[in-house]
């Protein structure tokens, strides 16, 4: 029943399994998975009896509370814990009346909402990972499959000189590669138990604190940082950041293949799927929709980022509103992220290429793109500086008479005593004007192959 | 089915009315009254069949439609009108076949989508506009009262001069009345209606256009823009900064009244209430939980606005993730906006004045803080400079003997000369050093009464 | 000396004159302005001698003052009104001993940052009114010699359907005069005059403070606010705000006109000039220089002014940190607004429109843009459904055969029967499927006409 | 001359050195040092001239240049390599006109731009490490000293718990070790040589490019990336991040020390130093200068955050506006984290610790905060439940009677029949209630112990 509005809400950028990481219900039995794992561990230390440990396990299930009652309380407190562990308190109670009396023993309400805010982390990093992982592998056989396309290179907006299609692949591919090493770097920096009690001294669990913090540590297979962590924030901050880089790098790629799919330009187009970006009333429409959804992402990103970063100047030992605003902001941002990366995996496994209108494009200024490689060829004769001088008045005149410049350069002597039509044609070729990009390609490609080895769940 | 989870995200700060305004059945209802009425706006203009309208109505009621299927296909189509006409359409057509074929006629989705949401802005103005004139008149009354209670301003977190506590309640006023003002113009400028059709052209609807806008606004209540504005987002952006400077000022004041709540201060608390703020262990506690609240509105502010102002920049005549971005982030706003207004005024409304910790505030420095009041007197008999030379000396002499500065003063010659033990009294009392404190109080209730008779209704 | 490097920062996006406004030794004078002016009202009423206003006046020349000392200082006191007084009382010092007693008297530091920063927002509001006056009459004219200039318009980056490019023009001055109404509402509402004092209640003054506020009010031509405002930051937001919402929409200009300017759409160009965009070694490129800057400020305003918002909770009657935010910030808006509205102004002013790429990109679909017109004219006949049934089926052939639409439906004897080819090339002329255009242009234009009485100067 | 005003904007938070770093003749320095190496690599790969090297290697000093051109050029060019190569290539052809022909000779301006912001990054690291190193080592002597110094912990700005003043310290040592280890990684990932032409392929060096690359990448110290990253710029991004987070963190600081710092708090303060803080009509105040500074920057670093972050959605293979965006927004970010950790590595390195008014505090409750030992105790005795009754009971008296707990609990036999007069004075001293604070303390300190091996220059 909680869950529905969730995919209302983000509804052009989520994906099934993210949002079931996230969702109501999924963050309350996470909160309750970690009340269940502190019950065993605190017995396991004798800091509560034995005996109350499967009343309080058998009553930690999210879809017994009642969410109506939650909501509301939650805002009394000020935060869910406070009534999920009340009616916690009161289901346990209904079974085992002793037992109720050691819910929630030592525990502040931040250690159960940050730790299960940490265990949804990791389970959003191996799932972001995993499609890192596929995407990353999709890229590559574009790259390799692509590697000699030439296509033409764009700054400003503007047409510059050759590249390949297989570089611009490479270029995202080197891109999420480095995405990879960050979240592995995340998975061992983040994924900390929080547990610290009232004020972060674990005062109340006196001589058993050591060890009821290593057992649940164990219990939930998390690391113990050096002492709790209640108002330092960097690790949440470095986790939000990490989610608007991705989405980021995602968002680039949005924005050449939306570009690329425009009308005018149509060398790349989302996969075609039933029900996508058609328009009954426009045949010829072939919307972008995927692209705009990551694209939606990119632009909601930055400002959720920034709420995390603004919210890390917390007051004392216990926050008044930046801790609070990590609870929208952190899941929005996992969320983003799943979904745009869902959308570009699905982009690119089936992205269709047009190769006529990326030769087309290619040739749209009739050779001027091409000039620099006359000119080269050209300045081994002549010297640079005249071979610029006579390329560059080549090019004034192609433009003016509306001729090619191979045209023009052909019937110009003081080109054709140094290169033959051959050579001029050889040197117009976009194909063989692309400097390094094969070589490039090549060593993204090996940089994949050596990190692939490294299969999403080894780290 | 819905509702639910809307509140579990934004749990500190919303509000049962805002949340229903926003809540993802309000949306689809908006927006179907938004078909609905382009139905009878059209048949009224012969555009479409009059017969027509009667089954479209029929159909257009939120809780008919498949929630489920909605979301999944606005994931596919790139917005939630594509889906939704297409089941209005199967269930105008599963009553009557014919009456189906005029179903949205004309529209584009971005003319349903913004048209719902400028009908949901009108309901949140109207809301936030009620609740701003009682938070208003909760603070006119509560500076009145407070007129001549003196209390210590504090600069840099330092106790500084005297000022009264009405004076500080009428800056908070002051503040929220200019906002009230801004709401007025956004009423204006904001709550206009948006049909263009697929190009914002209306080509469409042939020469039927002009009549059918008229007739739709009329039948909305909206205000007829020049132009359609699908790609002009000002006004959506605009009101985004509405909302972020409304959360804004609501965040001064719940930060006020959190440090003077501090343990160590106790100039003000909250109301009391069952089940809010207080702690079992340690009884002395009294949290700010609706200041936390507003803080946190007031952390995730600034980067929503952000986002509905980096979205502005949109791609010819229909955007591609710039407009999408505003989906979440103008209710999250107004979500918040709402839910921090209803806090404060819940906190205003009951707030716990303490007498006692106001006066032993001001007299935590014995005195130092009214030396200005003695310098400026005792400057009327010897001159200025002296006179600073005077005061600053005994203030330093207090300091280092613990002694008041009454005492050490009293004790001074060179003082007491010019300044009789009774006059330094009334100098160092600092109910008579407030300034104009009591005039500004009475300047800003002149302009509450002013406004005052403008009923919210009345906007 | 303290100019130049605020040119190098932000230096594709400023102009002269607004950097004059914000120029460090325009800020440091302002600053002493307000002081001269306090020493002026001062001596009116009798606070201080008649006789130190002339020193105190003489002394107040930025150029005076020790830069590099005050900058040491500034970083020791907190903020550049510290140091500022301190050097300009020993300036008078020098001069006139007495009168060195009375500078800066009753005032605050943030009295005088703050005033001066509203004296250097006059300057800009007048600034920007100029412009956007200048900017819309210049649109104004391009939308009335291109109203019925056919152009294709683009929806997701695809073609839709026909505009024209008049009826561009007239969105963008639509948007910019809602901007120059909102300068207005600014103009009355921020430029207030701020002096409290210490702790703002001007207690100092004594007796004397309303008559000095009143004539300091009118030495400096600023309103005089209900009551002194250093920790109610919302006119501040609302001016970054108006910023923002400027900038957003010159960025959405500035991206339309560079996606126009693409290589391969060619249809719009920012006006050649010379040093300006050019490659010498790619004479096809015409890099849009002035857009980009454009979207670099557009880029940029979003995190500034979530940076003012953020700044407005602030502590009691001074802030630590909230206040200080708004020093780089709001000039850095200032510097960008008017950078940017200078460069659209330069890019509109001299637009190279391109009426033959116009042409060839409206037929680039061979017809297929227009089929709704056709639809719609046999559905006059045949009814619509049957209309939109034929057509469709047209267009697919068409898509399919590479034939233009035309040819398929002329072909077509269940097409012929109703439409003559005549008829059928009237229906598939994009200038008359243009819908409202016309009609919206002239709205937009005698609105332009209405407003374009209220020259700048008067508002 | 370009240098000055650099200091007066972000006049609270910027250091010499760090301002060095940035500082427009610097950022000019610096793209001329790479035009330099850029000359002696492709000469030793005879891809020019070597004689033309000494040229251009003389003429790159940046005090040489029009700097008032070059701002007036870059706003025509669209960025500054532009002018500046084109000065560089005048001065150099001054002198030898051969030579001039090879300035600049296959890059593009943006690889001359981001080398040299890489090359002002690796300095900024540097000089962040150093600071982080000693700020670290401070603090770690704080915690050793105040290890078992107890103070009030506080939540929700309530007193809570107590807690040590070495925790305190711990905590945030704790935190800025994460910050070296994050700064370690950064010199790894960030650092790397653009160098990629045109179109980023190289072409225009035809076979030389890996040769001259590598040589180039030598010459500067910079590591060689897989391939180009022209619009890929996730490093910048995560530079940014870097800079947000520990700016953040080091804005949590601040907001301890200054509202430790508050008058009626009085346990901590900045130290003294002249001209700083202080004010002279107010003799007790000391304003938390630094800590405004700091919490300054922390106001404006998430919006320049969001900024890269906005600014990496970039077209094709050059940007229009996300990587302009970043000029401003790093060095802005650079300045204020090594201004915001100057100033706290200044204040703790100077902090006054007050310890009459920590003891003080932690009496404010009369012991009503050591209500939950004296409780775990009795439990030991009667159980948890019926002692949390007694205790609470008895709280509830001392609040209401004025008593101290102490005495409430000392006069009820149910109490001191298990707790002795004795036992209790024990159980209500703050200092024994601590929980694992020492422990947690001497964890920071070793791993601090084990870090600190790792001097600055070794990373």
């Amino acid at each position: 029943m909680l869950e529905a509005s969730a995919r209302l809400t983000g509804l052009l950028c989520g994906t099934q399994p993210m949002n079931d990481i996230w969702s109501p219900r999924a963050t309350l039995q996470r909160m309750l998975d970690v009340e269940a794992a502190l019950a065993r561990a605190s017995a396991a230390h004798q800091v509560i009896p034995q005996a109350a440990v499967a009343a309080i396990e058998a009553a930690c299930q999210a879809d017994q509370l009642d969410a109506e009652a939650l909501v509301h309380d939650a805002a009394l407190g000020g935060n869910l814990a406070i009534p999920l562990v009340k009616q916690l308190t009161a289901r346990v109670k209904a079974a085992d009346a002793e037992a109720s009396k050691y819910v929630h023993w030592g525990a502040t309400s931040q250690d159960i909402i940050d730790t299960a805010t940490v265990l949804q982390l990791r389970d959003t990093f191996d799932l972001l990972d995993q499609h890192l992982h596929t995407t990353c592998a999709t890229l590559a056989t574009l790259a390799r499959t692509h590697r000699a396309t030439p296509m033409i290179g764009r700054t400003w907006l503007q047409q510059a000189l050759p590249i390949t299609l297989g570089l611009k692949f490479a270029q995202w591919l080197d891109a999420l590669l480095r995405h990879r090493e960050r979240l592995a770097t995340l998975h061992e920096r983040v994924l900390v138990l929080q547990f610290g009690g009232a004020a972060g001294t674990l005062a109340s669990l006196r001589d058993a604190a050591p060890a009821v913090t290593e057992a649940l540590g164990k219990e939930l297979g998390l690391t113990i940082p050096t002492l709790p962590w209640h108002t330092q924030r960097d690790r949440m901050a470095e986790t939000a950041a990490f989610f608007g880089m991705l989405i980021g790098t995602l968002g680039k790629i949005a924005r050449d293949i939306s570009l690329q799919m425009q009308t005018e330009i149509g060398e790349l187009a989302e996969p075609a799927s039933a029900g996508k970006g058609g328009s009954s009333t426009m045949p010829h429409k072939r919307n972008p929709v995927g692209c705009a959804a990551v694209l939606t992402a990119a632009t909601r990103a930055p400002g959720l980022v920034a709420t995390v970063m603004a919210g890390m100047v917390q007051e004392h030992e216990r926050a008044l509103g930046g801790w609070q605003a990590e609870w929208d902001a952190l899941p929005d941002l996992a969320r983003l992220g799943g979904g745009a990366l869902a959308h570009i995996e699905q982009i690119v496994s089936g992205i269709d290429v047009n190769p006529a209108r990326l030769a087309a494009n290619l040739d749209a200024t009739h050779g001027l793109i091409l000039g620099e490689s006359v000119m080269l060829a050209l300045g081994d004769s002549i010297g640079r500086l005249d071979a610029h001088h006579l390329v560059e008045r080549a090019s004034k005149a192609a433009v003016q008479s509306g001729k090619t410049l191979f045209d023009v350069l052909a019937a110009d002597p003081a080109i054709t005593q140094h290169l033959s039509a051959e050579r001029l044609k050889h040197l117009l070729d976009p194909a063989q004007y692309v400097g390094q990009a094969h070589a490039y390609v090549d060593a993204v490609l090996a940089l994949h192959g050596a990190r692939a080895g490294r299969a999403p769940s080894q780290e």
